[in-house]
């Protein structure tokens, strides 16, 4: 794996502390390229030396690029990281695929699925620039957490082992445990699948429903993840890591959480247009939610929290009745449907 | 499972809840009893109809005895509820036993592993009573909510299938969803463990280290806890269902958990003695922090976070060192040593 360049495509809250980060802990001679889509917040960040926008109290590193040009960011890049909420990833990787050497590794930290394909980041990489090594980087990892160096751990997930240690060194920031796993399609299914649960667990705790339920949510809703990602071929034990686990504890219970901000707001009577109308950045779950939904029905898995989530943003359900719905289930042993039939091995994350 | 008397033995908030509410939902003839260790206690709680000292908003239905003779409570019970705290639970239950009959069951609510003995409380149960059908409560479920009528989810485990479905419907309150479960040990195990952690997660958020880092130490946390769980006999799914996981989300995460508490203000600089002085009931996880370490010395387990725990909570470090110690450790693949070589299924909750 080639860090000479590293290429940060997306100039989000999450793209920018990663690329001020990476520049910051060079240890190597080298450079480190931030791309934002408009030349007039790359030309503002390069200015100010400060991503205004999304991200405004991390100042950039004196050494760190910004540029709005994919060519100028990607030709030479060892490393290509791909931060553009889902639905953009594909136009952007497209635009930049003629500049990516054939040796360069594609790294996602996008969490969601592409609308309509519903293919995962790693999958639309492998569909746009084929024959490069993917990995993905998931984890319970708030931007400004990291960015203001508190203590965190997250997992860098490569089918390539040799891939995944060398990311697993690039982004051990002093303050950032990275941990290596093999399951990119597990990790991925995870980081997307959180973000509707967190949704969820926003509507309970709107409408009042409280700490305990917001518990069973979080268990119920592992249960799901862990039943689609199983099915879509991931390992069962990222589920229950930081990826899996980690990732859907802190989204569903952190105030900082933009999908559980969407969420609290809906089950406190607020209109799904007015919430989205007054937030700057992607809330990935809005867009997941029916993807994962379709997910599920191709594998044939049921997933109750996420589908009543589905129709309360589709507008068929009401958040109130969304968690009446989930509450009326009949009362049935723990481990009932464990393990489903498509499953020969023992299952664990219930 | 004879259901026409029930005793609960003790009057903390959750016995005073569990009461109430067996006592309101009551369908057939029969009585509900509950005992309270002092005299002055009880026969307040008899006089003003609610537990002013524990759980002062719950009204008392009318129907509801109240007494601090185990002998009035326990004879003719079918069901003897034991929610004590853990380091009384055997003194409490060899005073009962002349009184309880051969067909009671006997359902335990306390959350703790008796200290010196390092016995679950069915395993107290089984030696002080034995040839009872024994059963667990364990879940997500924070008195004061279930007082109030918010819905939550819970699990009622024992090895007899029977004795299990008859608990589930006794516990089916209006807005309680009551899982089955076979898992004794392996409920216990969580809801004691558990305590532990949401000192050492406590702790985290008192010294300030963000919710990237408590998502991190619950995650883990699960796998010290699946770790010693599975060791001692409980099956690996329990830990990813609601008296595993959920429980252990709820209590590391609440405003209104007593162990969490404890862990911020120790966190923030006060001491321990400072802290369990201004407190009315019992946090189990301080006494239970040095017996699941003792226990994981004795499986050759190794459970770092309860282990840093103990050591803050017995003054061989501070809080600031303890983390500090969790977050120096060795980088590695997330399942590093799993399975267990003592294990032969594929390992489940990490």
């Amino acid at each position: 794996v080639g860090t000479e360049k590293i290429a940060v495509i997306g100039a989000g809250s999450w793209g920018t502390v990663i690329a001020a980060l990476l520049e910051a802990n060079r240890t190597s001679a080298g450079e480190v390229v931030l791309w934002a889509r408009g030349p007039a917040h790359a030309a503002s960040m390069q200015r100010a030396r400060r991503n205004e926008r999304y991200s405004s109290e991390v100042e950039l590193p004196a050494g760190l690029a910004v540029t709005s040009s994919l060519e100028e960011a990607v030709t030479g890049a060892g490393v290509a990281i791909m931060v553009v909420p889902s639905r953009w990833a594909r136009e952007v990787l497209v635009a930049a695929a003629p500049f990516l050497g054939r040796d360069a590794v594609v790294v996602s930290l996008t969490k969601g699925i592409e609308p309509g394909t519903l293919l995962t980041m790693s999958q639309v990489i492998e569909e746009v620039v084929p024959g490069r090594a993917v990995a993905v980087l998931s984890g319970p990892n708030l931007a400004e957490e990291i960015a203001r160096g508190l203590p965190a751990a997250t997992v860098v997930a490569s089918a390539r082992p040799a891939v995944a240690s060398a990311l697993q060194r690039l982004f051990a920031f002093p303050r950032l445990r990275v941990y290596t796993n093999h399951d990119v399609v597990g990790c991925e299914l995870a980081g997307s699948v959180k973000n509707v649960l967190a949704l969820g667990a926003g509507m309970a705790d709107g409408l009042g429903a409280g700490d305990d339920a917001r518990a069973a949510i979080i268990t119920r809703g592992l249960a799901e993840l862990a039943r689609l990602g199983t099915a879509m071929g991931g390992n069962p034990l990222t589920f229950s890591g930081l990826a899996g686990l980690g990732d859907l504890v802190l989204t569903c219970t952190s105030e900082r959480s933009r999908n559980r901000k969407v969420g609290l707001a809906l089950g406190s009577g607020q209109l799904l247009r007015d919430v989205l109308a007054g937030m700057k950045e992607v809330a990935e779950g809005v867009t997941t939610a029916a993807s994962v939904v379709a997910l599920a029905e191709r594998q044939q898995v049921e997933l109750p929290i996420c589908q009543q989530v589905a129709a309360v943003l589709d507008g068929s359900a009401t958040p109130a009745e969304a968690v009446a719905a989930l509450l009326s289930r009949e009362l049935t042993h723990e481990l009932a449907g464990w393990p489903p039939r498509s499953l020969s091995l023992p299952m664990p994350p219930l």
